[in-house]
């Protein structure tokens, strides 16, 4: 019989969205994956005692805090999950790491480059003891992505010539839709451009094993004045009723240019009526062309430049077969995963990584390197759409 | 300079859809391919003589007759392409026969069996004279079925398996849709087994190259009584008011096994509300799988068993490239075809095999066949759904 | 604060594919939902005692049984979960039920009718007493599955004129793939037609709100003989080496007729190559259709007759919002579930029932309606297609 | 009966690819259309006698001339019909206005704005004597198209947010592709952006009824240098061996922004592997949104905002209905149209807007303003990307 693997002890701080999809993917990963650590569910930390004691019970976290420098104070504790907004990253993701503990932070890294920078310096000075941090840019892992990157690396694309990738959502497309702390600009940083262009620009250079070295960009806020919510618990400092100011962006779009040549078209969006959450993408080489649509997670296409004419078509590849990434651990072939899967699989490459003593992906640095990105995204909106280069990108 | 082919010689019998379809191929297909004969398009024939000039005029021919017996008579024709309806086929198609003429039929050849087995009889003798028939199932030439054929017939599928094809149409799903001689047994034969059923069978046993051997069969007739129209004309004897009786299927399914063993579903109806068109077909083999569906006409999936898992998946073979059967005469790749393409590539093939003394398909024999399989849909339907072994087919 | 409910402690026999899935459903219901009850993995029972110990821990099960008449001994059992092959189905759920325990048994209910109708006749004794029994067709409760059933229970689709349904997987497509008890008829009772087949009878019956009255069937085993695996282990009495005789269908195909008088197609395989679980359905009503792919599980289509002719066409329901079933406990619009989460909601219904003591539905008599309709099949086929009532149906 | 209307005799210049595609619909116009002009194919012009003489043959023409100047000379026709490369379009279309001809002038209008402002002057002094001009973006015509700027100026998308619009092709993605006309600045103007990005600005702008009024650029040449073809006789003073230069763009991406405010990404280009002629166009506006694919040339997908939740999806149209544009004219729904269709309905516009003494459109002003969109996007690639106002737009 298999010796139980030694405990890897979780503090998570925040409880909402995020907190849910990691709460179940610490609790589900060691049933379907060997992990070389055992996931424990330590400790919760949050604001509201009520709420967070009521979520303690429903996500399955043993033990509880109201103050998150407690958790980083706590000995039984590994590491520090963290799911709060993105304006609070840098100072618990940075105290975290000096307290010894492991970091898993939500994306994006932080709200600007000068936070994102000191919180990749932090994470380089763990290192050099041993303590890790990652970046939580979930789809990477889903499987149809993962396999994606592997064919580009096992060369079946050869050349990359463009790049196209969008992330549509519609939730905010109506016009009555009420203000939320996602849409200020002090607490989100930004709006679709952070909140999913941050997606798109990992994915895209994940896939590729490439980095954009400039851009050239639009932003534009569709509606600018939007109703105030009844209360104002979750706005902070926004009075309750009225109309509140949105002070982020609604829309991204921009043009980019890879390490290696290829063009790039980008689209982040909360205004594409009809589409929920479309994360598309496609790659085309000289070898060979690459699709997906999150809304059809499960599917691949690939197009292979080395099929015959007569018989050459985009594959339509159901990514549910023992030889692809991840899948063997879950259902028969034909039996497709869900959104959540993706977090799960985070769970089990970083447990993986932490360990062999290795560096988890994404690192700190790679989420600065997509904040510098973002940050170059808005630069060139306020300057004519004029042509910036990624800094630290030659 | 190339000098002009020889003359062929075209006399058409009927000009409603059917009329208009190969008009437009008879003056299309010299214009984009290289005939080794030159259709002219010498004499319409049809009763009404007003309308019959008016049609003649607008569908490009040269003179006209309102009794088709003269069509027959005529030296100046060498063809007759009989687009009536199959009431009338046994009779024009021997006429023309023995008269010497070539002909094309329109499917499905006939009405009942009988009838078919004359005109099979007939094209026989008229054979040994160098006297052809062909019995127009022209979806056999949408370039994505030929291309489909062609992949059974270079053993890409292996071992056939499976069938299932469908035609589904809409237009008389709604009860209060009018009477038309297409629901009346007596000019029509049967309802969608016949109309729409015989393509799916043609199309099935041309793809596989092999035949059914036996069915199994359900035939309903939905809306029993339909209202008339205001005018009688198109409907014979039918009163002009109240109710007329549907004596056709409205829809048919069946079951069926063909010659190598593989099972089958087919359905035929004009009850699918939402399916306007809609020819699909599935063959699953043991190396290989197809699927088409003419709502995307341009289109064939093709699985191939000897993909690696990693990247297996039904491709999305576009086809319209050079290498693809008929393309090459028409656009550049990614310029899709149209419905009344299929009645041009007819007239291709048609010329070819006349101008080289060969018979033509598909021949009246396969259109008899096709009317065996119709003809044992319905004696199974009557027969408690009784298994029914095709006539002739081991 | 709301207290915590009162326990449901589950005892499960079997822990294969299944029992996976289940104690998955078991352990995640509460986290998303909120359950009347709360279900606790008290008891897991298997034969092997190392591996039912592995298991368990792995499954999250507290104790372990290597006799499952212990487990419905146990007074700290509630309900009993059947995850074992379905020649066992009949004894052990007969046996819980007397015992006064909540059953949930895997589908199909049992290998033949008679065992099935012993089973209902205990599920009905044991009503009486408010024990509860239920059949696990668990892809009644994917949500664009029970959005379909909805759309038809609020007359969104009219008279129901075609039903189509096809359950296609591929995976002993390739003769050389190894003997199983999946391929003899003593263990699992039938071949595709009740591993799969009996999925596309339910689900067709649980849209549409009615029932098959007769089927006219074939059944084939393409491969008669497969190679026997190297360990004899999983196939009992069966040698191993050589060869081993199939002696279930390898594919199912059948006609039906449902009892408002709608035509119905019918094809369960394991030999479509490239399709991996695609359970497909289509229903064509008077005034709306629908169609469904598992290979797409998030998507409904739907087609609504009563769209002026401009704008109709099928929708694609992206069965994601918070409006649709089961998902507003999930996560936002637009990110997908999986083929698990159909489990999960299975427990949610049944805690439900339970709660309320009502009969949670699948019952046993529907899982006896449905083998009966298994049973004509096979009765059908034995006897050239025949029509064949279904046994209670008019 | 009615009399035949009085002609409208075409000479038309160039005979290659847009010329076939022309003389069909010339041809075909008639047949299916009640047009208030006939169409008489009276001349046909181009350099090489033996070739000329063999094209007038194949796509009926009655005559032919080797000067094109002989053909503004000719009493006996009204119509010139420009299907040369762009570099000739100016010189020949205000010679033929000039001589009192109707011009209908393939796109791009030009290679330079200085030749399409020439053009359009042109032909604004022709129409004050009734002489009429039009550039020939034929996509407009496709139905699918032609809905979708229907169902924008019905209302039915609100106001416009997004659009994004590639036109993806493949045919030079191979490095080993020789070097054609297309490929230098003197003969083509540009390369990707005139050819193929020409189209989605035009059909962008046409769907949306709105300009564009700037643009943020890149161009880029994948591949420098390609071989020479043997012959010379297509590429002027380029050698026939070794490599020549390719002096034009591969592909274009450009962002823009439309004049009631909408963001829009651009993209041309040929080399995107898999795609043979991928025009696709996405618009998202506050009520609804439209997608459409010309690989799939026969449907349009529309979202209605106005639909719930429930059961709101993308509409996929299969544009072959009679209440849809132009289709009307072809065959019962469900039997889709091809490539060629669009020119078709070209001359159906054209001749019906000559007859009535009406602009048709678009107009050479049309072509003109597209011509400087193209120009902008030179602009800002050629200057950092830098946002470029479209001129004349505010």
């Amino acid at each position: 019989m298999t010796p139980t693997p030694p405990p890897l002890r979780v503090g998570m701080i925040g409880y909402a969205f995020m907190g849910v999809a990691h709460s179940h993917a610490w609790r589900t990963a060691p049933r379907f994956f060997d992990l070389p650590l055992t996931p424990e569910l330590t400790v919760l930390a949050g604001r509201d005692p009520a709420a967070l004691s009521a979520a303690a019970d429903r996500l399955g976290w043993a033990g509880t805090e109201t103050d998150w420098h407690r958790v980083l104070e706590r000995t039984d504790v590994d590491l520090v999950d963290i799911c709060t907004p993105g304006d609070t990253h840098a100072e618990i993701a940075i105290a975290a790491l000096e307290a010894g503990k492991h970091v898993l932070c939500e994306k994006p890294l932080a709200n600007s480059v000068a936070e994102a920078e000191a919180m990749a310096a932090a994470a380089e000075r763990a290192a050099a003891s041993g303590v890790r941090a990652m970046v939580g840019f979930t789809y990477r892992r889903v499987p149809a992505v993962t396999l994606a990157r592997k064919l580009v690396a096992d060369g079946r694309l050869g050349t990359i010539r463009h790049v196209r990738a969008q992330y549509l959502q519609d939730w905010i497309a109506d016009p009555a839709a009420p203000m939320s702390w996602r849409l200020q600009k002090d607490k989100a940083g930004s709006g679709a451009l952070g909140d999913i262009g941050a997606h798109i620009v990992d994915l895209t250079q994940f896939i590729t094993g490439q980095r954009l070295t400039g851009v050239s960009a639009l932003l534009e806020t569709f509606v600018k004045k939007r109703p105030l919510p009844a209360s104002t618990g979750t706005l902070g400092g926004v009075a309750g009723e009225g109309m509140g100011e949105v002070t982020v962006d609604d829309a991204a779009v921009f043009l980019g240019r890879f390490t290696e040549g290829a063009l790039a078209t980008f689209e982040a969006t909360r205004f594409a009526l009809g589409r929920k959450n479309a994360i598309r993408i496609e790659v085309n080489g000289s070898a060979g062309s690459l699709a997906f649509d999150f809304e059809d997670m499960n599917v691949l296409h690939f197009y292979d430049g080395a099929d015959p004419a007569e018989t050459a078509g985009f594959r339509r590849i159901v990514v549910t077969e023992p030889e692809h990434p991840y899948v063997g651990a879950w259902w028969p072939a034909g039996h497709g995963l869900g959104y959540e899967h993706g977090f799960t699989h985070q769970v089990v490459d970083l447990v993986a990584a932490l360990a062999a003593g290795e560096q988890p992906t994404p690192s700190f640095a790679d989420g600065l390197q997509v904040q510098r990105v973002l940050d170059a995204v808005e630069r060139s909106a306020a300057d004519r759409s004029t042509w910036t280069p990624i800094e630290g990108e030659s």
